[in-house]
């Protein structure tokens, strides 16, 4: 393969179309969407635009809203030692929509031991700053109160564990291993680490949808083998293909490389200055571009006006055509954006002074996370596949 | 091999002096057996008559004590379908000994999902009678209920999850699958199970000190590798053959096989019928035996005296002597047995009304394990192999 897409390693030029295929999910039809649009009232950019292009069971989803059974949102965090980027956010931008116009509960889970397991960091004490701040930045995009639990894995275990006992129990060494690539090095943490991640799936007698990146699927592969088995849903999937890197099309958004990535904490002038700096379409001088006109298709700097900041399809339109014709060249395009990722920033960061009575509501005291913290897990009867 | 002894599995004819080399442990050598008399100021019979046969590290725990940095006990019991019996209560019984003649703090187990995850049960509700019954049958034993602290994984997974995880990371696929045997139908629930079965001797900055039969040494080999590495002690030893069973010289007793074995919640007139029904060192007459007297080395009823139901041991001599010598033939010895037996269930079965009690103290209210409650794991700085 021309590339290695697993939970924690994405390597390589994506074939989307062909993980597709490999990950055996489902390509989001022009009809489907046409359905949540309906069923919605509308339709988030990242969905129109294709950046959510993949899902599992999104067809039941709408089905179960429509029919009154209902649904409920699942997505997460993994902390590191490094920053929430920007291209963190979209997961939860997507499930706010969904959590706006479905009105459901949404379990947000921060496996704050996820990345020590996977030994990407040295211990736990490491990411214990950046678990506090991505809470924030997670509180700060104005999730429901009563209606969303966060809740971090070496906190909320003691309720957990034992829903994770009968998941782990149901999962084989060998499948897990087919499904993982788990190693000889592997640590038996990060073996064990998937049935923690199924757990939320459980939280409700309802299907749980979960907005992620691809690479998450393989976890939720698993899912949809073993949630039956306990009487519980298969997950439905709303999958995304992953953010560009300022440096190139295709290329990753890194948190620890700086300059690929704009960092949720960042002083907005550096954010601006990257941006200055970032890859485009256009050409090599000022005068062939005038000529030839740029190319979207390969510029980053589109490819983020399309994801977070041109909300407008029109004018959006327009700037592809302006700058395929040669009449927008890359200078005001990027000025354009590094201003708009500076505002986006700026109201970020004043939105993070207010976000911690949030998170304490989500995590703690809102009507969601009291429940969760009374939650207990009991199995039932095995499911019909469904 | 002509035999096999994992935790989950012991097979075969088993050969002690081979185990010790197998498994690198060290002999109890007569010099040791006295320095424990010295230390203690005197010697349980399972120590003395050999049935506690092998060793890590006792010797640093005399040192530990006698230099005043003290050190802690830890044994556990894994609830099964089946009842405990009389063989299960060998480790409490040792380890309530060492907590009488040293005064220490002592650790008891009660990893109630390990069955469920090894596949032994088909759910963790089938167990969930027994988790009851066998910690009422450890509380009755009389531990020290300020010093001691009984815990079930599943209720007090909250405050050992975070250990756990430090030592799961320390631990590698490939290790643990040479120490246990790991395949891949292997549930990674039990994959990770051994990281939990370490964490208790985390729970002091002392040396732990673990009275358990041989079965459970890979556990702690393991934790001998990890522990350091977190700035903790490696774990002290103290390891037992394993109890025979009814029906025959190095045959099991197994709770799921009732002949092999008395149960403790047995009717204490089933019991005197099973000790009757025991296979001896007798000879296939009367007359035989008289002449060419018994085999106490070969006799389960023998082997029950030595270990649970003769303190004395000139009587325990004498008995012998009588035997071989063919004054004493089967009948009246397994009388004798079946009485004590009936003696045994008895006492127990009336501790077992004052229990409760003395189980909430030693799990929820008593002084250790009030503290326990808010235990919290912190590593250290790796210790030098010590």
């Amino acid at each position: 393969m021309g590339y290695e897409v697993t939970p924690w390693e994405v390597k390589g030029k994506i074939d989307y179309e062909r993980l597709i295929e490999d990950f055996g999910v489902s390509k989001i039809t022009p009809e489907l969407l046409e359905r949540i649009r309906s069923t919605a009232g509308g339709l988030h950019p990242l969905l129109r635009r294709g950046f959510f292009f993949a899902h599992r069971d999104l067809e039941k989803v709408l089905k179960d809203y429509e029919e009154g059974r209902g649904f409920f949102l699942y997505t997460g965090r993994a902390p590191s030692k490094s920053p929430m980027h920007i291209g963190h956010l979209i997961p939860f931008l997507m499930t706010k929509w969904l959590q706006e116009k479905f009105g459901v509960n949404t379990y947000i889970m921060i496996p704050d031991e996820e990345k020590y397991l996977a030994k990407k960091v040295d211990s736990l004490e490491e990411v214990e700053p950046r678990v506090r701040q991505d809470i924030l930045n997670i509180a700060a995009l104005g999730f429901d109160e009563d209606r969303t639990f966060i809740f971090r894995d070496t906190e909320f275990i003691g309720r957990m564990y034992k829903a994770a006992v009968h998941v782990a129990r149901h999962i084989n060494f060998s499948t897990a291993k087919a499904v993982f690539g788990f190693q000889g090095e592997t640590s038996i943490g990060l073996i064990f680490y998937p049935a923690l991640q199924i757990v939320p799936t459980l939280f409700e007698h309802r299907r749980p949808l979960i907005p992620c990146a691809i690479d998450q699927d393989p976890y939720f592969r698993l899912q949809r083998d073993v949630a039956p088995k306990l009487g519980f849903y298969k997950t439905a999937e709303l999958l995304s293909k992953f953010v560009w890197g300022l440096l190139g099309p295709g290329t990753k958004m890194s948190a620890s490389e700086p300059e690929t990535a704009i960092l949720l904490n960042e002083q907005p002038e550096t954010a601006v200055k990257k941006i200055l700096n970032a890859f485009t379409g256009g050409r090599a001088t000022k005068e062939e571009q005038r000529r030839l006109g740029g190319r979207p298709e390969i510029c980053v700097v589109y490819h983020w006006y399309t994801l977070l900041f041109e909300e407008d399809d029109k004018k959006l339109a327009e700037r592809e055509l302006a700058c395929r014709t040669g009449r927008l060249l890359c200078g005001p395009c990027k000025r354009e954006l590094a201003e708009r990722v500076k505002r986006f920033l700026e109201e970020h960061q004043r939105r993070l002074k207010h976000a911690e009575k949030k998170a304490r509501r989500m995590m703690y005291d809102g009507k969601l996370a009291s429940e969760m913290w009374n939650w207990e897990f009991k199995p039932r009867q095995p499911l019909q596949p469904y």
